[in-house]
């Protein structure tokens, strides 16, 4: 869907804070959603010039309504279009004639809504398109900005009073979202810089318009909530942007289940916009991407502490606790995620015990009861907040919370800033002044052990992102490269194939460089799946059996594929792997060139077993792909099996890789599927390659 | 443990409803712990009669101390004792002296506190075992009856004012954690019939505990915090007797983690304890788990609804909604806990239609802003409930719940107790409300879509439990059989083996009723290990072979075992199966006899792919083991592979598992690895098996 998005055109401030707003479509009846922005941006005192329009009612809500928007004293600069489907074109016609900045429109019924729609939103990005209006929607409920009262909005939520005013700016797909996120965040003490529904992204995409606030003093960070990459591109840009800034992006996507439950595939090109690849994109663009609704509210002040892309920081937490069955659950939890809680260290046990505090053995610091009590609590994060072992602590606080959180909770505020490592606090009751005071001073703090444990990972699993590099996005149909012209660029890339030879199909079985046995296969650009076509013959062991072989690879063109040109084999050196992989680059139409390094053969067929990163990867980041699939652990010299050359295996995965960084070759996919992986020190070789370029 | 627990004594209603309780060191400090259960009985009023104490005082919190047990007026039915461990066993002695009923020991410093604890534990044991009383603890914070004001605890979280009285029982291993579900469960509306912290079971057990409760009209469930399965049995027991009473049991269980982080391992001796085990026990005892600390106090009402054990009941979700990204949450959580959200049949979106509701395509019936109407939202409902296709209806309802539940939330009350089929909400808002009002009606619902799926999975995954068994739970050593041995044992029970022929090492190489090749193992009760000593010789091709293989055994158990008893070899056909699995048998100490299914080869040591259940099976329940293991699907005929006979793999599950019901083969661990799965219809082999009995 890139191709089919403007972009680049500039966006001022209008979005958030317009000096004239028109709404279109307003309505006299208080309980009709079109009624709400008026009521909303007259409650707020929204300080802008407000123009109701209504052809048919000369006053909305008891204010004077305007026939249109030609007749208004002014041209406003932004227009909210809360009118049905089909006065959306003439509308937005009429926006770009006088000169309206920015249109926001509620409607839906484009693209979503079948082959009409469709061709609705066709005819309404060309609108836009050709002009320098900015468009926000269709499908967007709205546009918020509680520092200045611009309740741009028709979503029933923001009915809410005293809607809380903070930091961080919200974007979502889903319009409700929005509100309910300011529901749960006012509960939280979390208010908003912000809060945009960017609807279907026809002109001004997500990433776009959080762009556009990197600069506003008032956005120290994001929350986002994704249905999809769409418009990836932009994400990614503002994701790297804000990272640089220092401003953190919390994510909360949807679309995590079709993944886990789809069957895997080999075919690299099948398994676009699946989970895994959304979920290597958000963290290669440094996002911190939450599994759990609540912690999308609740990372933010730990995002903010543990700066993305220290170099130094590892994943050390300790936990202390004045409850083992609390604490427990947080290391459980966190367990769940791939993090370790870590034992303290026999010099901080020795350091604790010099301040009269003695702990049993064990992951978490249990002070138990005794810790209820300001001293011991204080003395007790005094030494473990300066402990060279952790890179987080994590207080948990059980009953005295709820009633006494001057004895555990005040000292959790009162070492927050003192010390070298963060700290972040999960109470085990429901302790709803606790966590107030708590949020008000900016602890990261947690109701859930859930919450609590997918924030720290999410805020961990960010890794550092690249420059960004625009991709070429065109979607031009692509065309196979025959086998042999595959390997030809997999050894231009620095990626070992097995030894082969072309011969003419017709013609007598080529003199061999190397030995028996071989495979035989047909080799042609238009013959992309071979083994569809009886194409590939394993195991021959002379030359008899080529010749054999290459007239029964004939007699199945012959039947299976007469009129596709074929006039060549490639007779290739069987090669016997400890383990086989795919190896996969290809130009996903949402993420962008993505490397793929999976499970090959049998494993591949029943589990979901791969490493993802967007391309280029570094050897570094590719040794860290090869540790993350499960079956290549088999390879690491396990219960006396012999070692696999994952060295020479990680240097394939960045070679291919770094197809990204060459748009002279237009590859838009190769897949390398298997890349043999031979016993350590001997290296890995392709057995088979397909290559489309655009 | 179990062996050194003490079970079966008469446990009265003396631990809800004592007439006359003592408090053994009550402390006159009311900042002090030892003060609280005086404080705490006071303020409730309890209506039995309190003697606090304490023989250097002679007031405690202004009433009258009593300076011993054996001064009082009566003899109390029960006794906290809320002195320090030194004191306890004293005390126990003169409770059993006097004749008390029921002792409860808040103290810790037992088995948990190294050798000196351990032995003060078994001394105390032994005292309780030689007498009618019965013992809550050690490491008890007490037992609360919200009902009459029992609040013999010295938790802190008691301070609690207007504890929530209600008809769920909640029972833990953690003691602050009875405090926290209080506190979570009053913001949520959800009151106790009973909260009891179970400390370390010396006596009285989780379980027992809660079997005693079953006839008691005021207890409708059970909410379960577990740090183990200690006293499995017990808990076993009661579970089965719940689920025939028909009052749902919900248990959190702590320890996924370590299962997760486990590398696998192929003796099934090594994995005990763990996760998965825990897991198959509590689904096969019909026990709700849950994952999430707020489903276990909000799992109930569902629970409740969806009667365990229907034996047409599917897992066939249904979601209307009045947000489409509030519903897609739901589906992406219900999705991930491997249940798929059912988009409506034809018919169904016929009859909506008929009523006036239009829906588009798609998983979840999304009413949009159109289902804020309560004739909308109650139309849908009253059509989405009656509808075949559906086991349960989730109503996903956004912003509105928040100030207008009478639009949307209204009619879900409304419908709740008029339809066939079970019916729960999702909240996308904060709606506190809206939620109270859910819950004071009895209808299932929640604030998160995790927990609301979460909740659903833990209910619909339960499993009707077999008939009660009690197994042998003696822990006397264990003998090995030899492979011979093991083999005549399995083909009693049904399993099929490869076929063999044992011989004398020393002698010449035996005739043979099967072909070539075959392989040679040492065959000895003493080396169940064989491949550590060499012991095991493959693809021997024919008679000079063999020779030449026995020999090489000889010296190998020379160099390696030259002390151990051997003198057979164990000659076995070779058999190349389609796939290697392993079939376990076991008594687990917590879990009692269980039986696994897992994936040989290289696959058990890199994944976690496996199934288990409480032993016995049957074969419908092998079957469903079968398919429960990730790498059996490469052998149900995928990408045109051979299919397994897993048919005969689930039958041999089955016999193995009947160990379970034949005390007399005494058999405390058999393994069979690998047992070999042929191509469908030729069956499965034994090729190595592995007995041990008691």
């Amino acid at each position: 869907m890139l191709s089919t998005r403007i972009s680049g055109k500039p966006l001022s401030n209008v979005l958030l804070n317009p000096r004239s707003i028109a709404l279109v479509g307003a309505s006299d009846d208080p309980r009709k959603t079109a009624s709400r922005p008026l009521q909303y941006l007259r409650r707020t005192g929204y300080a802008g010039r407000v123009y109701p329009i209504n052809p048919n009612k000369a006053t909305v809500l008891g204010e004077a309504a305007w026939p249109s928007l030609s007749a208004l004293p002014e041209i406003p600069e932004s227009v909210f279009l809360l009118a049905s489907t089909s006065a959306v074109i003439p509308t937005v016609q009429e926006c770009i004639r006088l000169g309206v900045k920015v249109v926001t429109v509620l409607a839906s019924g484009f693209s979503e809504s079948g082959p009409e729609g469709v061709q609705r939103e066709h005819e309404l990005r060309d609108l836009v398109q050709g002009s320098s209006i900015r468009l926000l929607g269709p499908s967007s409920i709205g546009i918020v900005n509680p520092r200045n009262g611009l309740m741009l909005t028709a979503n029933a939520a923001f009915a809410e009073p005293d809607l809380p005013v903070g930091r961080v700016f919200v974007a979502s797909h889903s319009g409700s979202m929005i509100g309910a996120l300011v529901s749960r965040g006012k509960a939280r003490g979390v208010g908003f810089a912000g809060l945009v529904s960017v609807g279907s992204e026809v002109d001004l995409s997500l990433g776009e318009i959080c762009s556009s606030t990197l600069d506003d003093p008032g956005v120290d960070g994001y929350l986002l909530f994704l249905e999809s990459l769409h418009c990836g591109e932009d994400l990614r840009r503002f994701a790297i942007d804000a990272a640089k800034r220092g401003k953190p992006v919390i994510a909360y996507k949807l679309g995590r289940s079709d993944a886990a439950a789809e069957m895997v595939t080999t075919h690299t090109g099948a398994i676009a916009g699946e989970d895994d690849i959304a979920d290597a994109f958000l963290k290669d663009c440094g996002v911190a991407r939450v599994g759990i609704l609540d912690a999308l509210l609740e990372t933010f002040p730990l995002a903010q502490r543990l700066a993305l892309g220290e170099p130094s920081r590892q994943r050390r937490v300790g936990v202390v606790t004045t409850t083992g069955g609390g604490a427990a659950m947080v290391v459980d939890q966190l367990g769940l995620r791939g993090i370790e809680v870590q034992a303290p260290s026999v010099q901080t046990l020795q350091r604790l015990r010099e301040r009269g505090i003695e702990v049993a053995a064990g992951r978490a610091v249990d002070l138990t009861l005794a810790g209820v009590n300001y001293e011991v609590m204080k003395t007790a994060l005094d030494v473990l907040l300066e402990a060279p072992e952790f890179d987080l602590v994590v207080a948990t606080i059980g009953s005295s919370a709820r009633f006494q959180p001057q004895l555990a909770v005040k000292p959790i505020i009162d070492s927050l800033d003192n010390h070298r490592t963060p700290l972040a606090a999960m109470l085990v009751p429901d302790a709803p002044e606790a966590l107030a005071a708590l949020t008000a001073q900016g602890v990261p703090c947690f109701r859930s052990p859930e919450a609590c444990a997918d924030a720290i990972a999410a805020v961990f699993f960010r890794r550092t992102p690249a420059t960004f590099r625009s991709h070429s996005s065109a979607a031009a149909d692509a065309r196979a490269l025959s086998e042999a012209e595959a390997y030809r660029l997999l050894k231009q890339l620095g990626v070992p194939c097995a030894a082969f030879v072309t011969s003419a199909l017709d013609g007598p079985p080529p003199d061999l460089a190397f030995d028996y046995p071989v495979v035989a296969k047909v080799c042609s650009a238009h013959i992309p799946h071979k083994t569809e076509v009886g194409g590939v013959l394993l195991g021959i062991r002379d030359e008899i059996g080529l010749a054999q072989a290459m007239a029964t690879l004939r007699g199945n063109l012959a039947i299976r594929a007469p009129n596709v040109p074929c006039d060549q084999i490639l007779v290739q050196k069987s090669v016997a792997g400890l383990a086989e992989v795919l190896v996969g680059y290809r130009v996903d139409p949402d993420a962008g060139p993505i490397v793929i390094l999976a499970a090959g053969g049998i494993w591949a067929e029943v589990a979901r077993d791969r490493s993802i990163r967007l391309a280029p990867v570094s050897v570094d980041t590719a040794r860290e792909m090869v540790s993350e699939v499960k079956s290549l652990k088999t390879l690491t010299g396990l219960r006396g099996r012999p070692r696999g050359d994952l060295e020479a295996l990680a240097q394939a995965v960045c070679a291919l890789s770094q197809l990204a960084l060459r748009p002279e070759m237009q590859v838009r996919e190769a897949e390398v599927n298997p890349l043999m992986v031979l016993p350590e020190g001997q290296g890995v070789l392709a057995a088979d390659a397909l290559v489309w370029q655009a």
